[in-house]
């Protein structure tokens, strides 16, 4: 049971349907931010259908902003900066970040890691992070389709880091209460240079072998 | 049953045990080269006797060269470019050559990735790979002390990438031969930045939740 309100900023895409469906199923208080009321209400309306939940709610990124204390950035790798800049002021002190992203692209159908000047995309978005809020990198190698597929028990371990050990803790608490998955505690925030690499193996493992579900156990913990 | 002659260049020292061990209990003739023939002889003594065979060898690294076709590089990471220089010209064409270094230092009790020019310390060995030998990384993440417990079963996954995908089968077919052990096609060798850091991960967790094996399995392939 997730105790908590979790907020996603850009809510609607396909970045947080997983999320939001398995904590809301998890017991969380759902809040999908949206630069349009129309659209997060719309997605909030399916998801809750998908989910057997009604706890799910659509709403603007500020006022998703003014209510949770951890929020998941779930949009494409490139929009994460301006997605973050553009609602800067609605942040408060005190907010956790969780960012998901994975600065990858498709070439002769082999997924390539993005190389990133500041080592990894979530240390780029922590340049631009609202004052007094902590960033924690996290569910970064789970492909997003598999999240948003209720019936398949994840069965994996996810990767949590960052800078703030308390905040650390807190997205590992709230990731506790999604079944199957185990959260890792994965150190600072430099340890996102792997775990964004990670996904991209993962993808081109998946192609590989035909598959599309690979995902990261750590075995001997 | 792996019918191979598989050779260790700089087969003495931690890195290479394990794999000599369970390479040898596989069924392959093992190696070991050195600097020096006595030292190689020593430590082929006490391997067959950790490993209940009589099929490792040793000997100088120039006449392991001249007899195997698939090679490991176990040496520190510092050493494989200056280990691979001193012996460059007995190297054969046709030959592959199978990198398990990982860049990584100690501070303050956390493993930290050794950022590399090359982007890993796979290519930069591959810069000095002498004429007609095939690079492939593999092995790097699994723990050397892991490798070289024989009565632990390893339960993992191997990751294997090279630029050469006849290469990187040839690996692939001599690592079926350890049991229980995947070994899975990782790409080409860029991956290998992916895998090195992945190792460190391995390591901090280790020292994190105060184990000594972690290693990785991917679900869902």
């Amino acid at each position: 049971m997730v105790a908590m309100q979790i907020g996603f900023l850009g809510g609607t895409g396909i970045e947080g349907k997983g999320l939001a469906l398995r904590f809301a199923v998890a017991g969380a208080q759902v809040m999908l931010g949206s630069r349009s009321e129309e659209r997060a209400q719309a997605a909030a309306r399916a998801y809750n259908e998908l989910a057997g939940t009604s706890s799910i709610r659509g709403m603007l990124n500020r006022d998703m902003l003014a209510a949770c204390e951890l929020v998941f950035l779930t949009v494409p790798y490139q929009n994460a900066v301006p997605a973050l800049e553009s609602c800067k002021t609605d942040f408060r002190a005190g907010q956790i970040l969780v960012d998901v992203t994975v600065p990858m692209l498709f070439r002769d159908g082999r997924a390539e890691y993005v190389d990133q000047e500041s080592g990894s995309n979530s240390e780029l978005v922590a340049r631009h992070l609202p004052a007094g809020v902590q960033l924690v990198a996290a569910f970064k190698t789970i492909p997003a389709h598999l999240l948003a597929e209720l019936d398949t028990p994840l069965n994996c371990d996810i990767f949590i880091c960052g800078d703030s050990r308390e905040a650390r803790e807190k997205v590992i608490t709230a990731a506790r209460g999604i079944p199957a998955v185990r959260p890792l505690d994965a150190g600072p925030l430099i340890t996102a240079r792997t775990l964004e690499r990670m996904t991209v193996l993962a993808v081109n493992l998946n192609r590989l072998y035909r598959k599309k579900g690979a995902r990261y156990r750590v075995e001997g913990l």
